[in-house]
């Protein structure tokens, strides 16, 4: 059997996230629907994460094996071809036999896309917080989660976990103009936990939770309170590295 | 009477343009509903550009004359709690009574995104041309236009103008990363002109006609026929100088 690695690109605007659910329009089941046609065949699509109901991703890695004799460039352009315009393909190769788009993954990188201005272009990839932000305490709040924590304080109730021990390599915030970027690459990620620690960090941002607290809340490993998870349109899954 | 100027962002995806039609959900009618509901009058608003199907604004000019005592701050907040998300106000303001939007204005500046993949996430922003490009030569091509010309060769059919001269003050290609942009701007632009102009620049940057032609193009006065128009989602209409 071959083992084919595909790098995909999505707009989750228009989808109930990544994973097959028992209704609306999942990713995995049309890149799956789309081999279907392109290959004859019913393969099972692994994906490196499962983004939320309306999260992005510009980097999401599947792979699916296959006894397709199909080259890696028919695949790609046959995908393209098949796939409605919101599920791009970027790339599309033959992996070893072992390469597992979840378990293989060594880091994840999200980027979440906040402007300080009232927009209307953009507004599905963005978060609108027409507010003052102080980025430096922002900054002082990414900085603490760097390195190896339990996250139980930022993972949505009701996420089925062994444990909730993350290592963060980078956390941090750049300003361009009118909007802030929010970068985060760790070896895995909780359910809706980058949207909370964004959320917690813009209220720490606003100077409704001071930087120091939010150093607190982490340590709580969920008995303390978080802020409200940032909106799902402003993340995007960027990349996954092996 | 009070004379009333507006900025204003718009996504076009879902609108016929700029102009009320006969049907279809226009940014003109939109805008002079919110003001009926604000100002509890019928305001005739002028706009600075006349925006096409599915072209974009982040800073459409518009203006109107009111009986209203309502604060410029009142307006501006009250005309975003009521307008659809894909119309934001920026600014509202006083100003003199001479002043009008589309005859006092010095400068019309657009941009046009081109990006060299093919995208999922910001595909309603920018036009996807997954191809060599030598932008080398379209910044040829965009240099010849600058200064005062007839662009018949760049113009819809169908567009009702005394003359078609129009004065380009600065026309060039800036590359980052994978996204081309074009910079333009000029006393006045015809009806798809910047598309027209797009459209023929990367058939330049193709290599299927020589920055030469380009430039006989324009000379011919719109007897050669030009390249195919850019579409529209590319487009933004991003500032109108006074």
């Amino acid at each position: 059997m071959r083992n084919i690695k595909l790098v995909l690109e999505y707009d989750g605007t228009d989808f109930v996230g990544w994973q097959i659910q028992a209704s609306g329009r999942s990713v995995q089941q049309d890149v799956t629907n789309g081999l279907r046609q392109i290959l004859g065949e019913d393969v099972s699509l692994i994906g490196a994460g499962r983004t939320d109901s309306g999260v992005h991703a510009r980097g999401q890695v599947a792979n699916f094996h296959t006894v397709s004799l199909l080259d890696p460039p028919s695949i790609l352009n046959g995908l393209n071809g098949v796939l409605p315009q919101d599920i791009r393909v970027h790339s599309c190769e033959d992996v070893n036999e072992d390469f597992h788009a979840r378990y293989s993954a060594r880091e994840r990188v999200y980027r979440y896309y906040l402007s300080l201005e009232r927009m209307a272009i953009g507004r599905f990839y963005s978060w609108s917080v027409p507010y003052d932000l102080d980025i430096d305490l922002m900054n002082d709040a990414a900085g603490t989660i760097v390195g190896e924590h339990s996250f139980e304080s930022f993972c949505k109730n009701g996420s089925e976990v062994d444990h909730y021990r993350c290592i963060i390599y980078r956390s941090g915030w750049v300003r361009s103009g009118t909007m802030l970027t929010y970068e985060v690459g760790g070896n895995r990620f909780l359910r809706a936990m980058v949207r909370l620690l964004v959320g917690t960090m813009v209220d720490v941002g606003r100077g409704f939770m001071p930087a120091a607290a939010f150093q607190e809340v982490l340590a709580a490993k969920g008995r303390q309170r978080v802020g409200m998870a940032a909106p799902p349109q402003g993340l995007i899954l960027e990349e996954v590295k092996y």
